[in-house]
């Protein structure tokens, strides 16, 4: 018996690759990873209507902690994971696929697209990349700033960053989790405009990221609602993407002749009127 | 009408998503882009057979120059281009895109899953790669080494190196360029090993990648027959990786605790005994 991670993709059901719906179909389990990534043109119960089957939401408790009971059950049973965008990308995964190899449970991995590749729909070319950052939403007395310090040495190597953007779904509370209280709080999911006023806020003391530097937000990339715009940080801080997942990138100081057209065609100014409208490229 | 660039996943007819598929389906005409990444598990008479339809190989010449003819079809018909992975991975299609934006052809990007995000399966963080690196195959006097110092600058940031290897399809001798002679070198793809003898041939220079640096080499990630190795380059160098495509990753000077079990899970010296058998994680 085998445990499989399918991949997702970007958005819809139909995002599923015919490999990942055949693991669908043929598995005794399905679990829907909530906690790295996001469901955009679908949720739980059209996943179900879809494959005809029951669905299970795992959270970081359930995928972190219990995983030896995920693990046990694909000892006996075709369990299939199921993981917004591709099933790697989130260090999560890759340790569940490490302890089943250890545990000599069969592992299969079917891949999609993420974010971390489809970015290349902004027009700003893949291999311009420098490191992927990712922006934490900053709390009371907890704003780390190694974001700041890896977007800021991209830059200066002429390159691009990709912002991932923070997403708390099925967090506690300190008291509730000092007091074993399985209380939820609500899902926050960090948008285009909090990662910009965090990146203002770390600017403040560094002055290292103007406002007027180039950027490009992305919304619900994939999907028939995404949404890109481009624009200075300062620009892009005033527009409204609308629904989860954000992400940000930050881009090189110089573009290529490409990128230049791309981001004349996404520009703030030029798409402030249609802004609202979804963008199918 | 619409043109719609669809990707084919890595490897299997089965890795189109089911949106693909759709695509695939209405299209009045379907070509498939062969010169920037291959097919592993199939081919184009395997699509043909399963998609129903007659697809139309499209090269370099085609795609780049003469894609004013695909734009024009694309006015009147339904155009589908098929490419192997992530169809935005490649800034050739970045170009068409933006061409047919220009000409007021609608198009509308299908993703998939690409060497780009898929590496993650070598169980090195995807946050930990640097700049995306291209090994051109070296020809007589001509052995540019840009690749090596993007190398080098991510190693000294502590981060990994993915390094998408040459590939050369309906490539013409200079003679036949010459002559205008539609006649075409067989294709080549560059191998781990190649990468790894020319990576050598410049540090015998510049003396900055040790040859017993960590690496990863891939070949056919994501289809049945992949096979991932990790070793030093040395030992890498000596490794049959098999049929096309391979990648190399240059590791990190230091990798995380989840990296090295799965360094060690994948290590040259445990799988020398099985690394001609076929590795499914």
């Amino acid at each position: 018996m085998t445990l499989t991670l399918v991949g997702l993709g970007l958005g819809a059901v139909e995002d599923i690759t015919l490999r990942g719906l055949k693991a669908v179909q043929a598995a005794d389990a399905v679990y829907l990873e909530i906690y790295t990534s996001a469901l955009i043109d679908s949720n739980l119960q059209e996943l179900e209507a879809f494959f005809g089957k029951r669905i299970v939401e795992a959270d970081r408790i359930c995928v972190e902690e219990h995983n030896e009971a995920i693990l046990e059950e694909a000892r006996e049973k075709n369990v299939v994971i199921l993981v917004a965008g591709d099933p790697l990308s989130a260090t999560t995964h890759c340790d569940i696929c490490l302890r089943a190899i250890k545990n000599k449970v069969e592992v299969e991995v079917i891949h999609n697209a993420s974010i971390i590749n489809s970015v290349g729909r902004t027009g700003l070319q893949l291999y311009r990349f420098g490191e992927v950052v990712s922006i934490p939403l900053f709390e009371e007395n907890w704003a780390p700033t190694s974001f700041y310090d890896k977007i800021v040495r991209n830059m200066q190597a002429n390159m691009h960053t990709l912002c991932l953007l923070d997403i708390k779904v099925k967090e506690r509370s300190i008291e509730n989790l000092m007091a074993k209280r399985m209380v939820f709080e609500p899902p926050r999911y960090m948008t285009v405009n909090v990662a910009i006023e965090q990146i203002r806020q770390v600017d403040e003391k560094r002055r290292e990221i103007a406002m007027s530097a180039r950027a490009v937000g992305v919304a619900r990339l994939g999907s028939k609602t995404a949404k890109i715009v481009a624009g200075t940080l300062e620009q892009l801080y005033k527009v409204d993407f609308g629904a989860p997942l954000h992400s940000l990138v930050i881009c090189a100081p110089e573009l290529h002749d490409i990128e230049e057209e791309y981001f004349r065609h996404y520009n703030y100014e030029t798409c402030k009127s249609q802004c609202s409208e979804s963008e199918n490229i």
